[in-house]
C-alpha cells in the first residue's frame, strides 16, 4: 500500500535528514494571489532533497551489499547527497563525474568522502565507467532518479509538508529526472486530500512536458537552460507514476527563471538554485490556476556557485 | 523593572513583527567548536530587526503625536523599518535620506509609503532637514538607535531567542549605533541566566570598542568598511547600558567579514548582509572564548544589493 511506503521511509531515514522548515512570504503571496508554502530543501543536508532518496536507497541494501559500497554517476546534487548518505551510514560511495564537472561540485563530494572517478563528459562514458566499478568492486549502482527507493525517499519532502499543512490544494515540483515529482505523487496520493501535483520545467528542457503529451519518455536534443538540475530525462520507474498523478507541467522561460530566483533571494533572503526558481516561476505563471488556493512549493536545493550568478 | 520592559514590549509589538526562526549549521558549529543558534532577523519584515524598535517607538506615542507622524534620518534599514511600521500602524513617516543613498534603498522606502526628503550627504544637513520637518509638521523625531523605546524594541529579538533557547552562555550582536546591543543587554539581564553579551565591530569602524576602553563615546574618523550598517556611533541613551552589560567587543577585518558572509551564504543558504557577517566573523574569531558553549548570534539583516556582491 502506497500510504505506508513514504511514511515508513520517513521513519527509517528520519535521523539522517533535516526536517526542513516551511517558509512563506506575504509579498509573493500577493504577487500570485494564493497562499504559498515553501518547503525549504535548500536547507537540507548537502544542500538539496536528494539526501532523502540516497539515504533510503542505501538503507534498503542488504548488509552484504552495504559492505561493498554504492556507485552513481552525477555531476550534480545526487553526487554530494550519495556521498554524504554513504558517509553517515558508514559505507563507501564511488561517484562517477565527468571531467567537465565544476570544481566546486568535486570539492563538495571530496568533503563528504566520496571516491571520485572521472570520465569523459558523455552519457555513454558515464554509464560504462559506473558499470566497470560495479563489475570490479561489487558495489550497487544507485540511479539518481530512476530507482524505486530513491523515488520513495524523495517523497518524504512532500510528506513532511503535508504533515504540517494538511489542506494544501496543490504542490508544485521541478521535473528533472523525475524522482522528486514521482515521490511527491506517492506522498500526495497516500495523503488523500485531493491535493494536485504540478510539475515545472524550463522551455529549454521540456522533455517531461512532451512525454506527458506523447505518452512515452521523450528526450531533449539541446538543454540550453540555467537550471542545470533539470536537464535529465524521465525513467521507466518514475514515468508511470508521473503519468498517472501529475495534473500538468508548466513551462517557463530562462527570463522567468532568473526573475523568480532574484525575487526569492531579495525578498525571502534565502538562496535557491535555478532549478528551484523554475518551480517558483511556474507557480507565478499559474496565477489563474491557483488563485485563492493553498499551494506548496518544493524548493529543491540551494547549491549555487556564488561566483557565477545570473544577476 | 527591566524584566517587564522587553517582555511587555514584545506583547505590544507581537502582531506587527515576524517571530523569526532560529537556524543552526553543524558545519559552522564544527568550525567554531561551539553550538551556535542563529536568530534570523534577515527574515524579519523589511529585512532587518529594525522594525521591532520602530514599531515600539510609534506605539508609545500619544494619539495626538501619532496623528502628526514620525520623522527620522537614515539611508539604511531604519528608513525602511520606520516606513513599514508607520504604514502598518496607519500613520505618516517622513524619511530624510542623503542624495547619495542607493536607489534600491529609496525604492524600498517608497514601497512602504514613506515620504522621502532628500538632503546633502552630511550629518549636519540630515539633522537640520529632520528638525525642519519636525518644526513644520509637528511630527515626532525617532532616532534609529539612541531612543529608549527603540532600544527596548530591539531587545525583543534576543528575548525571542532566549525564550526558545533559555540556556545560552553568550549572545553575539553587531554594534553600529548601539540600539540592538543595548536592547539585547536589557533582554539578557531580565532573563537572569548569566548569559554574556559580546559585541562585534569592523576594525574599520571600531568606535564602540574604543568607547568601552575610554569610558566615553568615541567617533570614527573614517569608516572604510563593507558593513555599512555599522558606521554610526553610540548615543547617550544606549552607551550606559552597553558599558554596564557588554563583556567585550570583538573586532574583525574586512577579509574576515567577506569570508564569513560567503560561508553563511554557501553553507546555510541564507542571505545575510555584511553587518551580520561581522557578528559571525567575530564568533569564529572567538573560538577559545566560546569553546563548548551554547552561543546565540543575532543575524541582524539581509538587505544586500545583489548587483554589488563582494564575491
Amino acid at each position: 500500500m502506497k500510504t505506508n511506503l513514504v511514511a515508513n521511509c520517513h521513519k527509517a531515514i528520519t535521523n539522517y535528514i533535516h526536517h526542513t522548515p516551511v517558509l512563506s512570504s506575504s509579498l509573493i503571496n500577493d504577487i500570485v494571489g494564493a497562499e504559498l508554502f515553501f518547503k525549504c530543501e535548500n536547507f537540507q543536508r548537502a544542500g538539496s532533497y536528494k539526501i532523502r532518496g540516497a539515504t533510503n536507497a542505501i538503507l534498503n541494501l542488504s548488509e552484504e551489499q552495504k559492505s561493498k559500497g554504492v556507485v552513481t554517476h552525477s555531476s550534480g546534487n545526487f553526487a554530494q547527497a550519495l556521498s554524504l548518505a554513504a558517509k553517515s551510514i558508514g559505507i563507501r560511495a564511488y561517484i562517477v563525474m565527468p571531467t567537465s564537472a565544476p570544481q566546486v561540485k568535486m570539492e563538495a563530494v571530496k568533503q563528504y568522502e566520496g571516491d571520485i572517478i572521472l570520465c569523459e563528459p558523455t552519457l555513454e562514458a558515464r554509464e560504462k565507467t559506473a558499470q566497470d566499478i560495479v563489475d570490479k568492486t561489487g558495489a550497487t549502482f544507485i540511479h539518481p532518479s530512476n530507482n524505486t527507493n530513491v523515488i520513495i525517499g524523495q517523497g518524504t519532502a512532500a510528506f513532511e509538508l503535508l504533515n504540517k499543512h494538511a489542506n494544501l490544494d496543490a504542490i508544485f515540483c521541478p521535473v528533472g529526472g523525475g524522482g522528486l515529482i514521482a515521490g511527491t505523487c506517492l506522498a500526495v496520493n497516500s495523503h488523500q486530500n485531493g491535493c494536485l501535483v504540478y510539475g515545472a520545467e524550463p522551455f529549454e528542457a521540456d522533455d517531461a512536458y512532451r512525454s506527458l503529451i506523447s505518452g512515452k519518455i521523450e528526450t531533449n536534443d539541446t538543454t540550453n537552460t540555467i537550471a542545470d538540475g533539470l536537464k535529465t530525462q524521465l525513467g521507466d520507474k518514475n514515468f508511470p507514476i508521473i503519468k498517472e498523478h501529475v495534473s500538468s507541467i508548466i513551462r517557463v522561460t530562462e527570463e522567468d527563471i532568473i526573475e523568480a530566483m532574484q525575487l526569492v533571494w531579495e525578498r525571502m533572503k534565502i538562496i535557491i538554485e535555478p532549478s528551484s526558481a523554475v518551480t517558483v516561476a511556474a507557480t507565478i505563471k499559474s496565477k489563474l490556476l491557483v488563485k485563492g488556493k493553498k499551494v506548496g512549493i518544493v524548493i529543491s536545493g540551494g547549491n549555487v556557485d556564488l561566483a557565477k550568478l545570473p544577476f
